[in-house]
């Protein structure tokens, strides 16, 4: 293979690994939604939907914060790749680290909404902002 | 970077954009059906479940409504890009604030499908067409 | 535009569409998983758990038929687009009208395996043979 | 059609072929963590979070391994699909067992972090690695 051809080769090689990241960017992105229920929908005696609904700002507010944490994420992996033309092993663990911690992000959401007014709001918010954390350290790696 | 290479890499940017911004709707829209759900599946003694199947049409009509909804946004998002040929950070963040919205819409959809036929129809009612409306806004903006 | 500036356009048109597709495509083959579960996993004396998995034959057969549908589908869906080059709103109407029932095939698969072996195992096939049958005019019309 | 135009034509087959087998990949290996779930979210007296999110270690390590095993099965399968230039029956169904199978894994994952500090562990573990021993194979025949 000639040069060209093999750099050519590369830069189809970062391209994929970047159209996967994107995908599961995409993916965790659209997920955070799926965590926004109603507490008890059972009652249906009418007359506190309005409420129930207002009720919910915790789970709003923590929607709002990963969707514009993990929509950063994305505007940052995407400066990082555009300067990266190589794959090689380590970029790719890397960089499945990084999703991985970022699909997990997730969870903590979750966990912040759920917790955020009871009394175990700061251990969900330690275990929220220590996700962030991490992905921080790993961006700096990468 | 020559006046040309610049312009393809912007036609890049905005080709990216658009290709994340797609997959988003394709999860938004297919998400729509996990919430489609039998209310008592804990009863077998059989005979009723065609009637559930049948009792469920608020939740079908909910389905069709935001796939329908979803999918013309899409078609309305992508005739705005092919008018657009560069990517600036207002831009990004417009569009991922309207992918926000349309990615909550899952949640107004559920929450009519739960509620058209309740005392608290016209919350979820009202709920369900602001979601719209601010959808509507944010496209005039775009 | 010239002539074939305007046959590229189209032609690109019809990829976008043709990866918006296969994006629904292959998120409705994915979730069909998350349908899968354990009937009652607070039960946890030990000894059960294999006669557990295997009493959910109902449910991975619904899953293999489904995975199997859905990706037949996909390679008609490929051969039906490779004959077209033009994209208009008919084309996007029906193929989204495709897209919805296609979707909504995860909630047939989820009755079926719930109510296969229940009295009512004939209503679930109904249901879930009816919305293939849709599918099929479907096809014909596009 | 020309010689060439037909290998171009087979190329763009795979290439859509393998896009379509990333999609999977992507949403397979994101939807692992919709399966971690705190035991009982009921009880918000405090205090207990903490020890909680701790206890929640075999989640962890079960989403940590099924994340890892899907990335080196989308690295491999990248690998396969480089060797690969020719579309046929053949290989579409092969590949479409292969992800059917890799999409199936999140279920034992799950039953993999419910019951493996249960005295059906064992099972749960045979029941896993049975699921990746299916997977090896089907990657030595394709």
């Amino acid at each position: 293979m000639s040069e060209q051809s093999s750099s050519q080769a590369e830069i189809s090689e970062t391209n994929r690994l970047e159209a996967f990241s994107d995908g599961v960017f995409a993916i965790a992105i659209t997920l955070l939604v799926l965590e926004i229920r109603l507490p008890h929908v059972e009652a249906t005696e009418g007359g506190h939907l309005a409420s129930d609904l207002l009720a919910l700002w915790p789970t709003y507010l923590a929607y709002i914060i990963s969707f514009i944490t993990i929509g950063i994420m994305w505007i940052n992996h995407h400066a990082v790749f555009k300067m990266i033309h190589r794959t090689d092993r380590t970029l790719i663990f890397l960089n499945a680290l990084l999703l991985m911690v970022i699909t997990f992000l997730n969870f903590p959401t979750v966990v912040l909404s759920e917790y955020l007014q009871s009394p175990d709001g700061n251990v969900a918010a330690v275990f929220y902002s220590g996700t962030l954390f991490i992905i921080a350290i790993l961006y700096n790696v990468l």
